[in-house]
């Protein structure tokens, strides 16, 4: 459940106020696309549309889907993962780590056979047939971005249940230069499916992927990174998985989706509670999506920040390694294998919380985390760096 | 899913705005203890405390449990009682009927064999032993408050796990006079547990339940009814579910808790994802129960609104009962069998909604719900009762 730091613990334990914490441990947008005056007219006593229609068509308008799609709301995206899975019920899970650790602890509640992938060094490895895989684009917790389209080809061919997970897509841009594009040559499955040669096989999947280009705000805006939307209605044991919370600055409004084939969201729904949305976070929400011109600047802004904090750690002297990432946060490791808890401890009277990255399969301490803040912190974050002794 | 009527279905087809709606329907406070502007400081930004501290203080101060118990919080009664049955997984399920439709609709796609029992006419029926039993107390939709004393008992002799749901108890005062005590005779549970007498256990639960009397505000305020939370420590098998929206007026606001031995409640905590609550949702109800004048006003304004509504009701000639509740709203029924949807529609033009009762377990449609509303609502109700030919 360590998401990132605990802001309310490391305040205790420094002796501070949870609002006085510089965090970097959280990889939430430092900038909101709507203040809290948006809620003045929100009425309180009745229930809410049981059907959420407002909410979803100002998610369908954001981030469009076709017919056939269908989607089901969530408070908060940890609640969609641990629905999903509980309804989906695998027993083999494929977890492309290093990821986010709340994946392994559901599938460790569910008593699913997990295998692991590293991602860094054999990201084309077999999988078994029938299995469920989760892929999280960008990854965290370094932030690469990667071109799907072989490996669907190859989760299909092996007839795998599918879970992408993109919270983090929006801080991308088709354009990113450091996306991964996959090689094209389809694995053969493990033995459990008899072996058969999936190569054969033809692909559901369309060999490019179309790229979504969004034509509102004033400037001209970069393509969006391309989604897994629009190819479930190719494959209907795909799904999506999306916070709103990352990009739109407000983590705690508990909103997240699941887009998947209309059939599969009905059997979602079968064992989901009436009202679990809070009508003060639909309303803030509903409003944050309206606000399209947040969306360009966020990006902009996103990778500005990104190459000032990029340059802090790289001055420092302090990592040997900044992994290159297109999200709104960045991966790198100490120099020496050196100790994040112990960077974590140096850096606490300046009251900055870091994520120490031991807790994501195929890490260890030497590897931290850092959200993309605003100037001002990052300036901050540098001027702690100079005071560590290397 | 059906809570009360969908204001929002209602006022597409009547053509008028979901706010316009005389809502009857649905079964909450038409006060509230505070309004938006407390919301002002809330951060959006920062994850929220993952342990809810704060909230979980307020919640214990308002509703005080004994050392051995321990809190969940849900986004809602509904998400509560969804995950605690899923976490149980009854084979038999036992209903006091009439009862709110969520828990036969939870008990259908979880596949368990469901016993009803008719509150009216066989409260003391023979119960599978080992089985899991609900009882909603005040119950709904008929607002009828009970002793459980000896039910508790009974229950436990018969090794249940026991569910009560005191959504609605804030409405009621331990001097309630329709209360409705359980006659002591303990009843034998059936053959599949070989017979045995259990009149001879000994019973868990102490023969005089407490009351607790709480001393705050400034006129002495009439002691709470009771409420089984400080008996989960005798029996581990026994949940208290709780929605703060009825009383508190917030439907919108989604949260609500379960109460139970620290165990039961760890087992539960096992399946629970990370940040289920909205932060605006959690500094609303802090501050909501943080007003501890709006208990006895609340109840004092109900019981008087309860009045006027039982006389309305009474006045239109239209009833040939109505329920004795101590809750927030009043069930009656129609005169010659009549039709509930046919009242509905006659009310339509009055923009009123109101709630029939058919699909609550041993209820026709000739029992029909009015939630208490304010007084200016209740004459406009009467208003059109005027216009519908007897």
């Amino acid at each position: 459940m360590n998401h990132g730091g605990n802001i309310y613990q490391f305040a205790r334990k420094i002796g501070c106020l949870p609002e006085q914490v510089l965090d970097f441990s959280a990889n939430i947008n430092p900038v909101q696309a709507v203040d809290l005056s948006c809620l003045q007219k929100v009425q309180l006593g009745p229930y809410a549309d049981p059907d959420y229609n407002g909410l979803k068509q100002a998610i369908k308008q954001r981030y469009p889907y076709p017919s056939g799609v269908d989607i089901e709301l969530f408070n908060g995206a940890s609640a969609a993962i641990f629905a999903l899975l509980r309804n989906l019920q695998p027993q083999d899970l494929v977890l492309y780590a290093p990821l986010y650790g709340e994946y392994a602890h559901i599938a460790e509640e569910l008593d699913c056979k997990v295998h692991y992938i590293d991602r860094f060094s054999r990201l084309m490895a077999d999988i078994p047939a029938h299995s469920t895989v989760i892929f999280v684009n960008p990854s965290t917790p370094d932030g690469q971005l990667y071109d799907l389209q072989a490996l669907l080809a190859t989760w299909q061919a092996a007839a795998c249940t599918i879970i992408i997970d993109e919270s983090f897509l929006d801080f991308s841009t088709a354009r990113d230069g450091g996306s991964v594009a996959i090689g094209r040559e389809p694995m053969r499955p493990t033995a459990r499916d008899g072996g058969r040669d999936c190569s054969r096989q033809s692909s559901a999947f369309p060999p490019s992927m179309e790229v979504r280009s969004v034509a509102i705000g004033r400037e001209p805006m970069q393509p969006e990174a391309d989604s897994v939307a629009q190819h479930i209605r190719h494959y209907d044991k795909l799904y999506l998985i999306k916070s709103l919370s990352k990009f739109y600055g407000c983590a705690g409004i508990r909103i997240g989706f699941i887009l998947a084939a209309t059939a599969a969201i009905k059997a979602l729904q079968r064992f989901e509670p009436a009202w679990k949305l809070s009508s003060l976070d639909m309303a803030y929400m509903q409003q944050a999506l309206a606000n399209t011109g947040f969306i360009e600047q966020t990006r902009q802004q996103t990778a500005h920040l990104r190459g000032l904090l990029h340059q802090a750690l790289q001055d420092s002297g302090l990592f040997d390694k900044i992994y290159p990432g297109q999200a709104n946060f960045l991966l790198a490791r100490l120099a020496n294998d050196g100790d994040g808890y112990q960077l974590q401890t140096q850096l606490e009277s300046s009251l900055i919380l870091i994520r120490v990255c031991d807790n994501f399969a195929g890490l260890d301490k030497s590897h931290v985390r850092f959200a993309v803040k605003d100037e001002q912190a990052i300036a901050r974050l540098a001027y702690s760096f100079e005071n560590i002794k290397k």
